[in-house]
């Protein structure tokens, strides 16, 4: 039984979290910083589109790399939107990004094969790495950059391939174009394989996000993972995709999900493929609320002694608090009634952090900063 | 990269009949019995309230084990049905039933360790088993029946795993008590765990279900498997579930989804849990269809010199057509414009079989009985 492995992995920091906003629910006033979801609806027209797909009988077992419309219409919003040029043949619609980057890994890893993560990054990919035999292997960035010193470290440290969130989960960092072009020219010298997830690509401020998707050299190598989960607030529907330019590498993933899943839930793929390029004004009045609650929650926490850093994308706030994120966490629930999610699992230098979301009503934001100004004065 | 462990595993001829039907689907009287699907709309009732749930905002994620009132009302499904005993904790919901079974087999397989199949059985179970390292082993029935000459057999083949699929894709065997209680005994004495695959639960016709979870004596390591996609025609929207009352096996299981998976879609989840037991009055008539159905299709095969075996369950029907099964397709898809699936992947001794699907509208099965008795008379 692989139950070792299985136990290797212990419980995450943002799971524990989500138990205890369950047990403390009856706290009249609680305020939970802690989910990686935005508390926006779907729009209406994906919902309704549903109904119809739905009504029209789009129930049955569908192409398992995705309907054809979906993947086409995914093909053309990355070329619009980010300048990167899939084909159709090219995207394996998934049951959520997370899946999609389940199977990459579980290809491409064997025993041993160690996995390279910037930290902080997302702390979903340390089990799926674990689980699939590899060995996750934490780089540091310089400052949050990725600069010639990163390289060096990352350079010493032998890895096979790497695992790059862009925009950042829980940093809210977005690559520059340079930090892009020195991995990249890395990767292709090393013959590193980059596995690029971009499923915040459209939660972006006032940096421009470049898609690694975007880069002709290390396109034949690059696995890209999207999602719809974020831009347009369907976390619980289970849509992603994974796009590649390498057909050995697509032919298999494909063959992974017909064995694993037979293929992603069917009527939600067609509403999806009509609504996705008039479904993005919706996402722009999302960031901009975001915007309006990253500032807010930035300067609140600036003005404590608190050492928040500032997002460009996504709707997490990340800080040092200085001490143990997992015992400041505790006293902020009990003292504030705010839940916010520990740094350990994000890193292995990310033990005095934690990670805070802004994807709720900015009421709720203007409430929260109070609380953590008062709590916390210079 | 485990590419050799996944170009092991051959394209299924249900694949490749499933490619097949795409590209012919411009022949107008072009009959397809190759997929394991139903032509029945979901029940409205289900459709229905979907939307109202993604209208009420449940699009977020949720419970990684499936929601709280689905769960329970799994549990008095099978209950009241099948007297299988399962509280909502010991029930997971998963992404389609596939997936829970490929939990199941990652995380009981070690390299090596062999897994038992009866001959013939869905062909889904030999890739899930290969890719999580294990070894498929197929044992023979006796005349399609478990008796003691089939159980001296499979005590010879070592096997550390069985799994059943009960009633039986492709035969539409359904397995009596006597068989059960047969299998279960020497499972119990050799240590062996049992995946019971039992989608089909309710596809039964003149004979009587019996679920491996009413088995008191097993069930400390039987893993249940079942699905809503052939009860409702809901076959699309993926959603399964896993029971089990080995409590470690199912928390490492549900470990397994969180880190996979996340949770199974969520709309869906909550209109199932309203409407489960309403539903099966729909249930009823697709089956009253299927038998009638099942009926004039054995009938007709029996008038011909091929060989069908009398189905019991599923919508299926297994056909001996004594010479091999690839090349009979192919010439039935040229002569008669019917599909139907080779046998070769649903065993080792199955080459000279194909199945056909009756889960269509009996005009449809009406005019395929009509061109195989013209075409095959005695």
């Amino acid at each position: 039984m692989r139950s070792k492995l299985i136990d290797s992995i212990s419980e995450s920091a943002s799971m524990k979290m989500g138990q205890i906003a369950r047990e403390r629910k009856h706290i009249s006033d609680l305020i939970n910083l802690g989910i990686g979801d935005t508390h926006f609806p779907t729009p209406v027209k994906i919902v309704d589109k549903t109904y119809n797909y739905m009504n029209e009988g789009k129930t049955h077992y569908d192409n398992g790399q995705g309907i054809i419309t979906l993947r086409e219409a995914i093909s053309r919003y990355l070329a619009k939107r980010f300048n990167a040029s899939y084909s159709p043949n090219e995207i394996i619609v998934t049951p959520g990004s997370k899946q999609g980057l389940f199977y990459c890994l579980f290809l491409l890893i064997e025993p041993g094969v160690k996995v390279g993560l910037f930290e902080p990054t997302w702390l979903a990919y340390v089990p799926m790495i674990k689980i699939s035999g590899g060995k996750p292997v934490f780089c540091s960035l310089d400052h949050n950059m990725f600069t010639e010193k990163s390289l060096k470290e990352l350079e010493k440290k032998n890895v096979n391939i790497i695992v790059i969130n862009n925009p950042t989960n829980p940093s809210g960092k977005v690559w520059t174009s340079k930090e892009l072009n020195l991995l990249v020219s890395f990767c292709l010298k090393k013959n590193i394989r980059i596995i690029s997830d971009e499923v915040y690509n459209e939660i972006v401020y006032d940096k421009q996000f470049i898609s690694l998707g975007s880069f002709e050299s290390i396109k034949k190598t690059l696995m890209l993972i999207g999602s719809f989960s974020k831009t347009f607030s369907m976390t619980g529907w289970r849509l992603g995709y994974v796009c590649g330019k390498d057909h050995y590498i697509q032919d298999r993933l494909l063959k992974l999900q017909q064995i694993v899943a037979t293929c992603p839930t069917t009527f939600t793929q067609y509403a999806l493929a009509d609504t996705l390029e008039e479904g993005l004004t919706t996402t722009r009045d999302m960031v901009t609320m975001y915007k309006k609650n990253r500032d807010l929650l930035y300067n609140a926490f600036k003005k404590t002694p608190l050492k928040p850093l500032f997002p460009d994308g996504t709707f997490y706030l990340w800080v040092d608090v200085g001490e143990d994120g997992d015992i400041f966490a505790e006293k902020i629930l009990e003292d504030l009634h705010i839940i916010v999610v520990p740094g350990r699992d994000y890193g292995i230098h990310t033990q005095n952090y934690i990670r805070l979301s802004y994807a709720l009503d900015t009421k709720i934001i203007r409430e929260a900063c109070r609380r953590f100004e008062n709590a916390f004065k210079k």
